[in-house]
């Protein structure tokens, strides 16, 4: 039997630390080597961190890029490994490529030929499009290498590579997880598995990168469309899977009659045979059994991206402490939850600013939510400053009544000590505002929206709610006090607010959002989806008027198909008005 | 003497506006009309406004595009159109298009070949490529009709219509500004002109949308590459001129033996013509003088740029009052000053907002310059506020030393006023802060850099002097008081705080900023300048740590070639470090 042993290395890689990368491609390549993996595959632009944005536009960037690549080349022996990392051709042109490597130096490379530029992706504003599809002899198996997008498109280079007789597709990957992304894709894979009679090999980076994690959660798929191997979701893992190539040969033959699919002359053209080994470099192997990682809930997938989104922002911007606002409410209980996951009790400190609006039970739910984490919890009385604003502001507010102005000014003054903190004791500010806030501009601009890092941003209020169910669940115990998630929603900046006064009810709020800002779609539709049309008009409005707002926000983590930030980008001067 | 009228509408639009775009074009075409113009043309996306961004990913907003490009067909009569709108397929796929309109209908068509997706563009996340480069014959003339981008390729869509017989281009535009631009894109168009042997229409857009201000400086050139009228800069403005063409024929014939440039088969493919109408609709006309508006000096030219981009920032979000902290300092008397021309005195507010640390100069040379514009000042001093939060974190700050948090303290707490009188009295703050600060970060976040709009967000601080002495010029009196101009600059947060304790001198910082920002050079390529190493890399440092500051910045006026925003996209999490 004819097999093939990949190794699939969903690792956690920084942008712009290309000698760290290095080390960390040449360590695991490693442990690869010494479960004899006959190939090893890291993620796309593994070299560089993905994405580098406009790090691409430095030429010295680029060669020490090249130069990173090379110092992996020459560590590598006894495997053949499979690499992203940015190619660069005479006339300082750039691609999204993938090299592989063999006893010491780089016998090939392959250049991404779909440049994604939606959402958040901006390929074509750095790369050129490739346009071979080589096909490596790896152990003496026919191995189509491409890069992520390559295989979203069923007419792409894995179809080339498949049709041409490569056995296996290494697709190397930085996809960014959005929530029930994972399933989608391996359906996708799935299908391209068994549409061209070919083993997939998916990797995934894993990791958090500014607003993006990547989830990991690679896969292997053989040619009848079966799961073989699935690394783990949102931590780094060596997916190791023999594969048996003769089944592959044998499917073909047995299928041949009903495959019409044939390569014309000129994709055949862009296909080329590149011989790297003819036989295993260890023929014999010890057992291994491939491992499949389980799935995880809708809720558990959520909390682990913005666990790892937090844990990662702070590890790659040298951070390690945090302070958090607690006002009692279910937002900033969720975030401090999430941030001692990701940063230990140790490293997070609650503050409580009550003013002169507060409630009882927001004060004691915010020291009784500390205490169940077991977080440094303070107190600041926010009225000291509040009444000297105020005095300071009496001349110039003369004969006017209280309004947002003084509600801000409270939000604001939270913001100060926040940040005073921070600044004082070298720690980030985690902001507490959630999606459906953002999304409406119920916040105070830097007031609430003081921070560093706004851990959910795009998570709607309502499945925050879910975040906190899903917490008490998973720690079989009440870590978010009950209280604070039944209690009815309030910003307590004048006596008795609630959020209903200004926001329809969160469970309508919500799916109005997301189908204005996920879907595109018009109040027209989104009125026949059963919604009341004032509400739904106001709704959409609200979103329109505050993109100012959003565009100063701290950054935060992308969890549904749409974030705002990068994957939405409107003008804050906009007249268009529907209807 | 076979001559046609142009005339090239240079128009301010609005983002998102569809029926008020189409009134105005069809306002603008009326007075074309009524100078017997043959053509009128208006710019790229004039329907829409330009750039839409991602309401072009909205099939409704598309489709009420269409619906306003019918409006202003239907009212087409005498003169032929020539303007900017998005055209859709039947796949919904969707291109950057001019239509050309003819009594009272749309005659043809035109998509846009080369899609800017650098620098601040995003068209391939948007636009599919065209691939026609239709020849339409209005009044008897070939005219060759294109979109900006086109015309920067010297084997662009304009060289394939000229080469097919076209004796007139309109190329329609939406170019945003930066200093020095429009001299090269002068040169450019008389090079393409005379190279093809054709006249060269081109019209741009003017005015302010979000960080981008368009210049307008629409010019016709000749099959000479000779100037023959040119639009005035930075205002709107009717442009019309007669064009001999038959001189541009003469031209050809005695040129036709040094012109070998051919169409190939493929490209004269791609070219047909449309007959629009053989001759003049009004064959006897008035006769006019075509007007060649001068050009600015540079310091007039960013002057004029930032108080266009400040007034349409205003007019577009709805807002009418600003309201500025005057330190007594260079920045925020330049911005006072730019202010007041956009919005008039009576429309700015300057807030003086001592604390212990101002200097009486600071405080009397902010009320000289409020008396100077004439503009409403306030004084609130801070001492109140700074003490009540000084006593209210006295607890936390236990042993520690007066240090950047109390100095961030204070710029938070003149953040916190400003925005106060923003919600109090429905103005925007207008921020201070120049492009040398956002770069090393020397500003203080939701401090100085809290507010709504950065005018000289990208004018570093060497030009914020010159403006400040070209205003003082063209006023021809002292409106920004000569103290402000020689005191050493600081920030006023500590006793005896120069800018200089933390930052090289400007007119050596400038320099290296400019380097690394806008030019990517390499820290060795910057020390080669004549740069002292140790600084360059300490000013390389502060400018890549300094990320996340920018990332919450408001919005401001690009005038460089490459402004912090999105035109320079970089991760804030970013080990990369040269050397």
């Amino acid at each position: 039997m004819r097999t093939l042993r990949v190794a699939l290395a969903q690792v956690d890689l920084a942008v712009g630390d290309l000698r760290g990368n290095a080390a960390r491609i040449i360590e695991w390549t490693g442990r690869a080597r010494d479960l004899a993996a006959d190939i090893v595959a890291f993620p796309e632009l593994a070299i560089t961190g993905y994405p580098p944005e406009d790090l691409l536009l430095r030429r010295s960037f680029v060669a020490d890029n090249l130069a990173a690549l090379e110092e992996v080349a020459a560590a590598t022996r006894g495997i053949t490994l499979v690499v992203g990392f940015v190619d660069a051709d005479r006339d300082g042109e750039i691609y999204n490529a993938a090299a592989v490597i063999h006893d010491g130096r780089v016998v090939g490379r392959y250049h991404k030929h779909f440049l994604p530029n939606y959402g958040v992706f901006d390929e074509n504003r750095y790369f050129q499009e490739g346009s071979g599809a080589p096909i490596f002899v790896i152990a003496g198996v026919d191995v189509g290498v491409n890069v992520c997008e390559d295989i979203w498109y069923p007419t792409g280079p894995p179809r080339d590579q498949a049709l041409a007789g490569a056995e296996v597709i290494i697709n190397i990957n930085g996809s960014p997880y959005h929530r029930g992304k994972g399933g989608f894709r391996e359906d996708m894979i799935a299908t391209r598995a068994s549409d061209y009679a070919v083993v997939v090999c998916y990797v995934n980076l894993v990791g958090g990168q500014d607003e993006l994690v990547f989830d990991g959660h690679s896969v292997i798929y053989d040619e009848r469309g079966q799961l073989l191997a699935r690394g783990a979701m949102f931590r780094e893992d060596l997916v190791v899977c023999d594969i048996d190539v003769e089944g592959v040969f044998q499917s073909r033959l047995h299928d041949a009659r009903r495959r019409k699919d044939r390569l014309d002359v000129q994709r055949a053209d862009r296909v080329h045979r590149i011989n790297v080994s003819d036989v295993p470099v260890v023929p014999e192997k010890p057992a291994i059994t491939a491992a499949i990682a389980p799935l995880l809930d809708p809720a558990e997938e959520v909390w682990h991206a913005l666990v790892l989104g937090v844990k990662d922002y702070f590890a790659k911007t040298g951070n390690n402490t945090a302070h958090i606002g607690l006002s009692g409410g279910i937002d900033s209980s969720v975030v401090a939850a999430i941030a001692v996951d990701a940063l230990g009790p140790e490293n997070v400190t609650g503050v409580s600013m009550p003013s002169r609006f507060s409630s009882e039970g927001s004060k004691t739910d915010a020291h009784e939510l500390a205490k169940r984490l077991g977080i440094r919890f303070m107190t600041i009385p926010i009225e000291e400053a509040f009444a000297a604003s105020l005095d300071m502001l009496a001349p110039a507010f003369a004969d006017t009544q209280f309004g947002v102005a003084e509600e801000n000014l409270q939000a604001r003054i939270r913001g100060n000590i926040l940040m005073s903190l921070s600044n004082k004791f070298g720690s980030l500010v985690l902001t507490t505002g959630n999606k459906s806030e953002l999304a409406t501009g119920y916040s105070t601009l830097y007031g609430d929206m003081a921070g560093g890092f706004a851990v959910i941003k795009d998570v709607p209020k309502t499945l925050v709610y879910e975040l906190a169910r899903y917490k008490n669940r998973a720690a079989g115990r009440e870590i978010i006090p009950q209280a604070v998630i039944d209690k009815p929603p309030s910003a307590e900046l004048r006596p008795g607010q609630l959020d209903t006064d200004t926001l329809p009810p969160y469970p309508v709020l919500d799916p109005i959002l997301r189908a204005y800002v996920e879907d595109d779609r018009s109040v027209d539709e989104i009125v026949a989806m059963g919604f009341d049309e004032a509400t739904v008009q106001r709704v959409v409005r609200m979103v329109d008027r505050n993109e100012y707002k959003r565009r100063q926000s701290p950054p935060g983590i992308k969890i549904t198909p749409r974030a705002f930030g990068r994957d939405r980008r409107l003008p804050i001067a906009n007249r268009y008005q529907q209807g």
